[in-house]
């Protein structure tokens, strides 16, 4: 994350004609060129299935950069002809493979380019294993120069399938190579969790089961499954956003200071934090799906009345869960994550409630019952920092209220906030593992998980615009409540 | 502070037809009347040696009420018609005040009030003792009902002084009948301080030598001495402002939690403070006086130019001081204390600095050396509190920045802050003495500040507008500086 030096190098894109290479690579690696934070010798290969020719996957390219508004039309059509390749591997088996090595390493003779290369996965699951070993058969794992391998989320759906896809990678790319990208780790407000926590002292005082109650992860969306029933459905929440994106979010949350800031020093607290996790019990999670409901005003058609979703689907679009980290700073905390499609809202917020005061000197001054002192840490939208406390409310009596400390990312900085693929993938480019995901940490959160998933958790209904069936709000004690307002509520 | 209820008394002002009566009290008193906040029967007797019927003291109270803009007229003509009287009390000795003994049982025969009195003492500090043992003699401290006295500042002018008048004072009153004013414990940030340390236990948990470094408590004026030379010189800051405000502040600021929050129970550990106070030395006390410069853009003469100011006086116009708080949860901590006339700003502010972090894991992503964490409290202008802590910039790299976590009173509550006058005349009205000046108070802190009245500390020159004279920087470590910036600054 110190930002390095980005060597030249081919960057090789499978699944070049894809959606995440439409709508993220292909953008991103046009803004980094743009912004000069690549050396002009770098090349970019799109690799597919699809019968198209480099003509054709230039304009196509071209036609995505002017979707997203990527500046001047004239650049993008140079950057294209200049820096953007194509190739087509059809078949399964060796004869692409060698087509491709020979496309590699010609386009690098051309250029100069010393062999470094970095191969970006952007292809369904079931492929990863035959790209992988394909590029391990023809040698294109080896050569002179570095290797690097991007790999995207899920990484296997369970315990068994992660471990094998694991032990498959290591055959042709060692873990120092390897790159799993969780584009949540990439967000500015994410890394900044480390910052916040690690360099002010304050808060990390305040960072244990001493002074913590609870601490709540909320990872909500508004928007359905996108037509993505084939993906999705027997999927499901729980292998989507759980076991990746909130776990995550978790592990920096919850995790040690690490002995330095670097990569592996960071990726060893995190994984020490989901072995600390006892076992998740299933009346601890609560499933749900959504129904049809208005969504920001909009009806929207239920989960079993979406396309190719089959309609006895038991698919869980929402999960609540309750877990504990059992060391010794967090032991007696409890976490609760929660994760749904068609939420009243969309926001991704960690919140952190603190213990009331241990005698209750000033309760008889407050307006109403207060909420003890809360840290909102919202990750999207609008990043930022609210600090609920205490103050008294203006007059000559002495009454209190529940207002907040707040520092808005938007306020402060004039700044525009990179989208979270082009800090991957300069991450990538500059060889620092620090925002990916190891293979340990895959395999300790399938490790959590994988009971859950053969356990029949019950899936409960709830209507599309609400906050999920209201079993997820009997997890919390008496007189809680799951945080809804977007950090941008009083409290109270 | 609780606000309890308000009976029908008297209310008697010595010194009716001063600059504090006119400024302050009669405002307030009407204020409260028209709030609701006084029963009706309330009657408001000015006393004073000028030379005043009951006509021309109502007309001089209706021209002051007209000029704080107290509403409508006939309001305040009606209020001062019937519950504004004046005597006055030419002679000293006995027979003016048996002329005002009658006048006070007469008037309260009249409305039927039962015997309540307030006597507030706005007259010289030379005058306290006459009025004190007048009051006795004549026996309006006795008969039925209860009674109280309110004393302005100074209480003192040494700790001998400070004995013997409150020696006398309980000769006549005791104890729990004396009032003190200390017009900052009014303001609505002054108050706050308690209920920001015991309601809101994240802060009370960093609040002690693990986590301060050090705090700073400014209380600076760009006024000069308003003409009234023949009250300050040979006063001069610390005893006009050290002695009570800023040693208030820092009694508010450094005590322990009360074991209720009660007037005695947290007087008792506002005293404990000063009694913690280890000898103030004098080469940690720097006194200065502030010579001709500009103030906010207006040339202003230097404190010897000033009417009634002899050419050659030494009395200081500034003060700033260290010293340590030699208690458990202090000891170490260095509080810096400074106050000043005709400084650049106007501004009153407890700053509290909090350690570095151990280990500075990520001192080498700021973007430069960076302030650690900091809390500013402003108790004016702007009352509110800014919490400075380090976030990432936004952008591919790590950079770090200090951000101020902010709440202003003036964006969370467009109630009307009442003035600190109010607030406390209420206060002593409910007989709540919490936020009014022990006799106990006094004396320890004349004690500790007594001996640095002879000890010949020099005063240096500084230019009016400036932060006081450079030495005041001298008692700062290496490194450190004076919080200049009212809050309103980014940190850095």
């Amino acid at each position: 994350m110190g930002r390095g030096r980005v060597e030249p190098h081919a960057f090789i894109i499978f699944g070049a004609t894809g959606d995440l290479a439409r709508r993220k690579l292909l953008p991103a690696l046009y803004h980094l060129s743009m912004a000069g934070a690549l050396p002009p010798e770098c090349r970019f290969l799109g690799v597919a299935r699809t019968n198209m020719d480099e003509p054709a996957f230039r304009r196509l390219a071209r036609d995505v950069l002017k979707q997203v508004r990527a500046g001047p039309g004239e650049d993008a059509r140079r950057w294209c002809e200049d820096c953007l390749f194509y190739e087509q591997v059809a078949a399964e088996g060796p004869e692409g493979f060698q087509a491709l090595a020979r496309r590699v390493r010609g386009l690098e003779e051309e250029t100069g380019l010393p062999g470094n290369r970095i191969f970006y996965l952007a292809v369904p699951p079931k492929a990863f294993g035959p790209v992988i070993e394909g590029l391990g058969e023809v040698g294109l794992n080896r050569d002179g120069g570095w290797k690097r391998l991007v790999v995207e989320k899920p990484v296997g759906h369970d315990l068994e399938s992660a471990r094998e896809l694991n032990r498959l990678t290591h055959r042709t790319f060692d873990e120092t190579q390897v790159y799993r990208i969780d584009h949540y780790l990439g967000k500015e407000t994410v890394q900044n969790l480390l910052v916040f926590r690690f360099d002010n002292p304050i808060f990390e005082a305040l960072w244990n089961r001493d002074h913590v109650e609870s601490i709540q992860i909320t990872v909500a969306e508004t928007g359905g499954i996108d037509g993505r029933a084939g993906y999705y459905d027997g999927v499901g929440a729980l292998r989507d956003m759980v076991q990746n994106h909130l776990t995550q979010v978790l592990s920096l949350v919850a995790m040690e200071v690490p002995a330095h800031f670097e990569a592996d020093d960071i990726r060893n607290e995190k994984v020490k934090v989901v072995h600390s996790i006892a076992p998740v019990r299933p009346e601890d999670v609560v499933f749900g799906q959504y129904v049809r409901g208005r969504v920001e005003g909009d009806e929207v058609p239920g989960y079993r009345d979406e396309e190719g979703v089959p309609r006895d689907s038991r698919t869980e679009t929402f999960v609540a869960l309750r877990l504990e980290v059992a060391n010794w700073r967090w032991q007696g905390v409890p976490f609760y994550l929660r994760t749904g499609k068609r939420t009243a809202q969309g926001v991704s917020q960690v919140v952190v409630t603190f213990h009331r005061p241990p005698v209750a000197l000033l309760e008889r001054f407050e307006s109403r019952p207060l909420r003890s002192n809360v840290l909102v840490v919202t990750l999207q939208p609008d990043e930022g920092f609210d600090l609920f406390f205490h103050v008294k409310m203006p007059g000559q009596a002495l009454r209190l209220e529940a207002e907040n400390l707040h520092f808005r990312y938007s306020e402060a900085f004039a700044q525009r906030i990179p989208d979270a693929y082009e800090t991957l993938l300069l991450d990538v480019m500059e060889g620092d593992q620090s925002l990916f995901v190891r293979a340990d940490w895959v395999e300790a959160s399938w490790k959590l998980y994988t009971p859950l998933l053969g356990a029949g958790i019950p899936v409960h209904d709830y209507s599309a615009g609400s906050w999920g069936p209201p079993e997820a709000d009997r997890l919390l004690p008496a007189g809680m409540s799951w945080w809804n307002d977007g950090g941008a509520a009083r409290g109270g």
